[in-house]
Formats: C-alpha cells, structure tokens, sequence
C-alpha cells in the first residue's frame, strides 16, 4: 500500500536543490462551490468526488518556516499555537523532516477570526510553499497541491488564485489527484472559455458569522460517518460529478445565476447526506436556519442571491458587485470579501 | 388510463347495499414512522414507497355524513369549513355522488389543534367510513383503505389501529395499494411475531408543537418537487424499503431502539431529500433545530428518546413510559399521547 511518506519521498526523490535558511509564502483561503466530502483513501486524502473553489484574494495565511533547535516550534498569530494545530502541524512536518532536525512555524492568519473559512486550507497551502522554498525543491504547482492535500484535502485548492478545481483522480497511488487553475482545466476539456472568465471582478462573497466555536465533529469523522451510514450519500458522487461539470459551464459561460444556484444546492445536498447519516449529523445551527430562510425569501423578491455552507454552521453569500447595497441592508453584519 | 373515478366506479359496482340516511364514524390519526414521500401515480396517489405508521388511538376524527338538499353543507369543529377544507371535501365527495344528490358532513378532531398531526389522513379516513355506512356498502378495511388513498395517501394507514402498513404495490390500476395491520402483514410475510406486539402498551408519543401555521408548500407540490428535482430522492426508494423492513423486524421483536433509529433517520431522510431539491424545500423552522439538538443531547446522556418530523416543523418525540417523566422534564410543553 503506498502510504503518505512513500508519497513524498517519491516526489522528493526528484529534487535536486539545496536547503536554505528561511521559507516564506503566502496562500489564500478558498471557498468550496462544490464541495468535497468523501475520503475513497484516507492515508492520501484522496476524494471520492472532483471539487471546484473560488480563492479569497488577499485573504488566507502567511507562513514562515526556518531550522530550530531541539524541538518544533510552531506560532498562529504571533503566540505559541494551541496543542491541537502545533501538535498537526508537527505531525505534517514529519513527513518532511531529515533526521534530528526541527522547524520553527510562523502563521498568521488575516481571515476574519473564527469567520468559519478553513484555515487549514489557507495554512497547509502556504506551509508547503514555505517548505518548498526552505528547502529549494522548485517544485510545480500541481506537485505542491498534492503535498498540501496531505496535510488537509481543501488546501490542493488554496495553491491557487481564482477560481480551482481539485481532480479526485482514479490512481491508487494519488499521482492524479491535484488541484489547477480551472481556465487550464478549461483549456484541456476543449470547453470553449474567454479568459476573461478567470477573472469575476463583480463576484462577492459575503460571510455570515453564526458561530466561532470548532466544529464539535471534524470533517474527516463527518466525511467518514456520512460515506459508512448515509444511504443518501450513494447519490452524491453522481450530483457532485454534475455539479462540477455544471459549475465548469457556468464559469466558462460567466453565467452568475448558473453558478449560484449550483453552488446552492451542492452545500445542501452534502448537508443533507449527512443528516441522513446515523448519528445524525448536523453542523446547522438555529440561526443557520433562520439566515437561509431570509436569504430564500430575498431571492423570491427577485435578488440574485445564493449561499455556501461549509461543514459548519456560518453562511457564504454569493452575489454581483450590483447588489452589495441590497445585501447589506438585508444583513447589516455580513462581511464582505472580492475574491478577485 | 385508470382515473379515480373510474377507480371509484369499479369498486362500486361490486356493493349491493342500498342508501341510509344518516352515517358516522371515527378514525385514529397515524404518524408515520417509515414516511409516504413520492407518488409514482398523482392521479391515483399510488406512492413510490410503502410506508409504516403507528395510530394515535382515540385521537383522531370524528364525521357525520347525511343528505343534504340544492349544496354539500361542510362544518368542522362546529363551525362552516373554511374554504381550502370545504373545496377538498367536495371535489372528493364528487367521487361517490349520485345525480343531483347533495351531501352534509359534520366533522370534529379530537386532535390537539394545530399540533401538526395530518388531520387529513384521520379525515378522510372518517369520512370513507361514514359513507359506507350511509350507502351501505359493506367494503372490507383493504377496500375502505384504497377509497381513502384517494382522498390523501396517508389516510389508508388511520383505517388501523396501532402499526399499520401501506402497501406501494406495483399495479398501474392501484389495486395492490393498501393499508392493513401489521400484524396481518407480518404472518403474511411469514415473519414470526407475538399476537403481543400488537399492542405496545409503553409506547409513548411526545408532541412538540414549533408552529401552528399550515405549510407554505403542500405535501403533493413538496414530493412532486423533490422527485423532480433532487439528485438525493434517488437513494430514497432504497432507503425507504430498508426502513421499512427494519421498522417491521422491530415491531415483530418489540425492540423500541431499533424502532426508534429507524424512524429518526427515515424522517431525517426525507427532509434531506427535500433540502437537496431546487428550489430547496425546507419545512424546519429554527426551533426545529434547536429541539433536534435537545434530544440528540439527551441521548447522548443515556436517555432512549428519539424523534420524527412529518413534512412540516413540528417534532414528534418516541420514548416509552418509564422515560416519561424524563422527557416531561426536558421538555415542559410536551403534549404526550398513549397510541395504545
């Protein structure tokens, strides 16, 4: 079986540069529009479905990694880091890490605190292109979104600006599943695209605090518990793979309402698989409930508006430039980002 | 094409019985605990699924129907019917009309008002009864139970006291969709069973009333939409056929915890279902979250308390007697029914 240290090793193995002092990178965070939920291997974090994002710009984690002494020390925001994300952390850098030696991890996040955006996306993806430059491997972007897939799935598609997609891949030993550009993937379907499309200058995104507590169940105990209990999660290879493809047009077809409702409905369809799993899972809150049913009661008066709703209880609005004022009327605490 | 009516002359023909004057009779309100959620034929209201309810005793309907001279006469409760109720009365009523005939129909609940019982399902149930009496028919419970389809699908199971079944059945003409005991059903099926568990004396049933408002999208629009349209209703058939036999298996060996997962997860199913059609259907309210969690917490503490939800925001707690104060306790505003 090809476990995640025969994975790197074998990528390193084509490496031919030398260590340097110091690693320093940036990665932004990105918003899943179809979602990834379901592991088919675990050990690689290899998906059960291909994902599509949109990257938040200037948002995300900025990460410096160099030598220390002794032992790992790992900082988030400018303190020692919590043992939950130091002791992650660490375990990651293992896979990395010649013999005796320690690292010293610098993150800082600008995300909105505890805005409910995986930070794990953001911080794994910068991570790994601190290590690349830390360690002169000059590797690809695709090669770099595998290595950061193993630390978390979502961060394949934080290598990259704009919007992305993340291939689920067929191989056993994961070589084909890594995240790109979706205008490149465009470009190799022969979807006929203007690439003006990798640019939505009047796409917003608009978040919606419900709560900043960590999840009580973690994506990949949901993922799991869903993909062994949830007869309904049978369907959903075959909606995500839809989704995607949908998504795709809609991009390439710069089509917002497509893209909205698309989105929309993936975020349901993966929350529904997990209601339906046993125990039941839900990560909605009350006023989860409350925010979509205005965001629903908004569109029916004729606002373009849509959401996301990640494995957690926060809302994502999505909607034009045109309608930020509307939007902030009817939801005075949103924030709003431009992801382009 | 087999249309109701046709359906209804059918049945008819084969009674012998000649007109009364005056016919009464009451039916049991049911909830379901494996749902009624598609119809393979609308005009027939033969469901995809067969479904599995318990009656709620001596809650239920209570009907009167007499002649009535120049217009049908519909009171509920005492007072003239509004006009949703007295329209859908006499469309059905139409069915069974001689020429120039004119009906009056007295009908009363017993149910606790607004408590979100399908007062449908014990209606038209009642109804069909006090017809057979008027006009003498002298139909069999199956027969009575298909005259009842007609009206709303769920009304075939309140022709039953306790466990009753619905048949989907697989005839175009609607002739192998029927209700009976499941008692009857399981020495049919050759599934041993105690005559005991026909009777589950500790059984309770706890309503949690969150609204009293009728649903903003009918239950035929609401299954119609998400077959439809949602990827998810796809994995329904199988999951419904699974709960059912495992909502028999547990009744035969009066087991309430597999009866009780059962029924949470088919009702989570369902609504899921919904949640993933376009545009998403969603009957919880906000409090129907926060009441989920309250017993998802309970149970998480050790008490056998589980829940269903029809197509609408109000929960329905399953536990058995001893747990009463219990649950009384957690849940203040509970109204509990003893369905045996």
């Amino acid at each position: 079986m090809m476990t995640r240290q025969k994975f790197v090793d074998n990528l390193l193995q084509r490496t031919k540069g030398a260590a340097g002092t110091r690693g320093e990178a940036f990665a932004p965070a990105n918003i899943a529009l179809c979602k990834y939920w379901g592991k088919r291997n675990e050990e690689l974090n290899l998906p059960v479905n291909s994902s599509l994002s949109v990257s938040l710009g200037k948002l995300g984690t900025r990460t410096i990694v160099k030598f220390a002494k002794n032992a790992d020390r790992i900082y988030l925001n400018g303190k020692p880091a919590p043992e939950y994300f130091a002791s992650r952390t660490s375990a990651y850098l293992d896979l990395f890490r010649p013999e005796g030696v320690f690292f010293e991890v610098r993150t800082k996040n600008n995300i909105p605190t505890g805005a409910g955006l995986a930070s794990s996306a953001s911080g794994f993806a910068a991570l790994v292109k601190a290590l690349d430059q830390l360690f002169d491997w000059r590797f690809n972007p695709r090669e770099l979104s595998m290595l950061a897939r193993l630390g978390s799935g979502s961060a394949t598609r934080s290598l990259y600006g704009g919007f992305a997609v993340w291939h689920a891949g067929q191989r056993a030993d994961g070589m084909d599943s890594y995240a790109e550009c979706v205008y490149e993937d465009l470009k190799d379907k022969k979807i006929p695209a203007q690439p003006s499309c990798k640019v939505w200058k009047n796409l917003c995104v608009g978040i919606l605090e419900v709560s900043k507590a960590r999840k009580p169940v973690g994506s990949t105990d949901g993922m799991n518990r869903t993909r062994e209990t949830s007869e309904l999660y049978n369907s959903w290879p075959h909606q995500a793979a839809c989704d995607y493809d949908e998504l795709r047009t809609a991009i390439a077809a710069e089509d917002f309402p497509m893209l909205g409702k698309t989105a929309e409905n993936n975020a349901l369809a993966m929350h529904s698989t997990m209601m339906a799993a046993w125990p039941p899972l839900c990560y909605w809150k009350p006023q989860t409930v409350s925010l979509m049913n205005k965001v629903w009661k908004a569109r029916e008066d004729g606002l373009e508006l849509f959401f996301t709703i990640d494995a957690g209880p926060n809302l994502k609005l999505l909607f034009l430039k045109k309608n930020q004022a509307a939007v902030k009327k009817l939801f005075p605490k949103v924030q709003i980002v431009s992801p382009f």
